[in-house]
């Protein structure tokens, strides 16, 4: 996988950046829900933050062979507060991704024909709606001042699928064997 | 610790970015080594990819009160090639933060009287030192197409301190304990 146009090249940057960034913070935010005994939030933070990471390094390695250093500009959310406003946080930035910038990357990838960058897109795409809907399930939760019920949370590497308690036999985004999915055990 | 000066939380922000975005490309630069059977320079990348962690996670926590969604700008190496390569690719980055970077946010935090800025600051430029430093030495065998051969890795959670073999009785950059360091075995 490479990539040939500039545009969409500066978007995988631009998304990778954008992907590390919130890598960075969940697991920041994850601390803090530790701290305040919420544990199982703490530990969604943590998952999410694996799956982060595999989009920034999808994104990565699409650009392999544009070597060198760039100066990059990425969407990214800021603030230390309490666990439930640290997940209004949380809850912009996916919502952003899924509404706003990887609808747009992901159709310029389409268009510049693009076919690396459509599938990072695309995977990191359909990953954060559930990330979203993840979030938004933490933080009603947290205004009642309690953690979330959840067992075990399995991500798959390839594409950043997130979910809680049942592991699907195959990926429902990218067709990965469950057996390759990382888990965050209670 | 908090910020008050625009310029100081720009340059914050600006770090920030950068120290996710080197965090995440060293993970992906220590998969490569050890593909290419070269273990221990592997577990550099996987070290120093820790202490960039500690750097983010400090200019993050500057910026605790400055809540909401910002586009940040920062400088980020791209390229994913053979090891020697991408041991480029990080000395240049390292570089770049030891001659440039740092000092002028060091400089501008002193100028604008920002305390929790000028510590973050100061305990990363002196890490990136060290890290410029251990990527030259690993380079250097990995040129001769030899792994490193280097034991126990340390990387102190508070400042970054990154050392390998022997540990010091305390950090000698920010003064914390030496059970405080984690390690990285071989
Ligand atoms: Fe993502
Ligand atoms: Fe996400
Ligand atoms: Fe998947
Ligand atoms: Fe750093
Ligand atoms: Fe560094
Ligand atoms: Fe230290």
């Amino acid at each position: 996988m490479t990539v040939n146009n500039a545009m969409t090249a500066d978007f995988l940057r631009s998304a990778y950046g954008g992907e590390s960034a919130a890598h960075m913070r969940y697991l920041i935010w994850a601390d803090v829900a530790e701290a305040e005994k919420m544990p199982n939030i703490g530990r969604l933070f943590r998952a999410i933050a694996y799956a982060e990471y595999a989009h920034a390094d999808n994104h990565f390695r699409v650009l392999k062979d544009q070597v060198g250093d760039y100066t990059v500009a990425s969407g990214a959310v800021f603030g230390v507060g309490k666990t439930v406003d640290n997940l209004q946080g949380a809850i912009n930035g996916e919502l952003h991704e899924v509404e706003q910038m990887y609808p747009v990357y992901l159709e310029t990838a389409r268009y510049q024909n693009e076919k690396g960058a459509e599938k990072a897109f695309h995977y990191a795409l359909e990953a954060e709606k559930i990330h979203a809907k993840m979030f938004q399930d933490a933080q009603n939760m947290a205004k009642q001042g309690k953690d979330m019920d959840i067992g075990t949370i399995y991500v798959c590497p390839i594409c950043g699928h997130t979910v809680a308690d049942h592991l699907p036999d195959q990926c429902p985004i990218c067709g990965a064997k469950k057996d390759l999915y990382k888990d965050f055990p209670a």
